[in-house]
């Protein structure tokens, strides 16, 4: 798919099919999210991919507990029935101060990446900037030494909902030219 | 372009052709970031587009004063002789603890959609976590609103410069299983 029609047909897609997302197609998005800036080129990303039900379902409850009241609305519960969780580590030590930076670019690939295969997710933070306790279940969880940064958990599946339209902010209201 | 192809594609691209980069690209481009995910689908960007002579090397100046000892080998010099300069702002207001991954998601489309237009860019922080002062420069220059995030810096141009190879970590390398 062109990138155009990628980046104006992605949603954040919450409901899943059944339907299993083969391996092979992880690995074509994996593939896709090393080819993306990162500080100094270090790629310093490693992708978790997470099918089992059991630390999907501990994935959820650490998600809902740290969830913030604004977002109380949008409870994690969905990412057990998800098909397949990447999470997006960051080495530190290779990334310095610019791990969520790298992290986030990588996602935005696997995200764009899904869209032509048919797929969708939704992006996820895995850290907090002020509850450092949120990154640190996930450590645990997941066997992930300190110095990496879970930055976010990207679920994936087939969309079990109709392709939603998409109300945008106007254009004009969002460009400013030479001072904002 | 096809998505997978702009990501493979996608080089940081510091040194560009004096030929200018016609708006009606830079507003497509703006388009295709403003389809991003965000926070609760607030879609928080100000994108500030920067052409002015003065204004460019302005903030090569300030970039230059807050780099990091690490990355002296790339002075941002360069961003003065950058046919054009989109600087993503995030308004804290819409964005709340997340401007800063809201900003870096609107920023992958921006790079990736100037692959398929035969243009090239980097990804340049216009914030520091522990150094608010980066920021608060460029608020100044560019009259930008305390509430208000300067993300990225992504300056645009044709490059000048031939394509080259990138030597990728290997795939196995950077993929787990179920635990890091």
């Amino acid at each position: 798919m062109e990138f155009d029609e990628s980046a104006r047909r992605r949603r954040s897609v919450r409901k899943y099919r059944r339907e299993d997302v083969p391996l092979s197609l992880v690995s074509e998005l994996i593939d896709l999210a090393r080819n993306a800036p990162s500080s100094l080129d270090r790629q310093p990303w490693t992708f978790i991919v997470v099918r089992e039900a059991g630390t999907k379902q501990r994935l959820a409850e650490i998600k809902n507990r740290f969830c913030p009241p604004e977002k109380r609305a949008f409870p994690a519960d969905f990412l057990a029935g998800a098909p397949v969780l990447i999470v997006v580590c960051v080495d530190g030590e290779e990334a310095g101060d610019r791990a969520v930076e790298n992290g986030i670019l990588a996602a935005a690939h696997l995200l764009l990446g899904a869209v032509g295969r048919g797929l969708g997710g939704v992006y996820l933070s895995a850290y907090h900037r002020d509850e450092p306790a949120l990154a640190e279940a996930i450590r645990r969880l997941l066997a992930i030494p300190d110095h990496v940064l879970p930055v976010t958990i990207i679920p994936l599946g087939y969309p079990d909902e109709a392709e939603r339209p998409k109300s945008l902010r106007p254009l004009e209201e969002m460009i400013r030219y030479e001072k904002f």
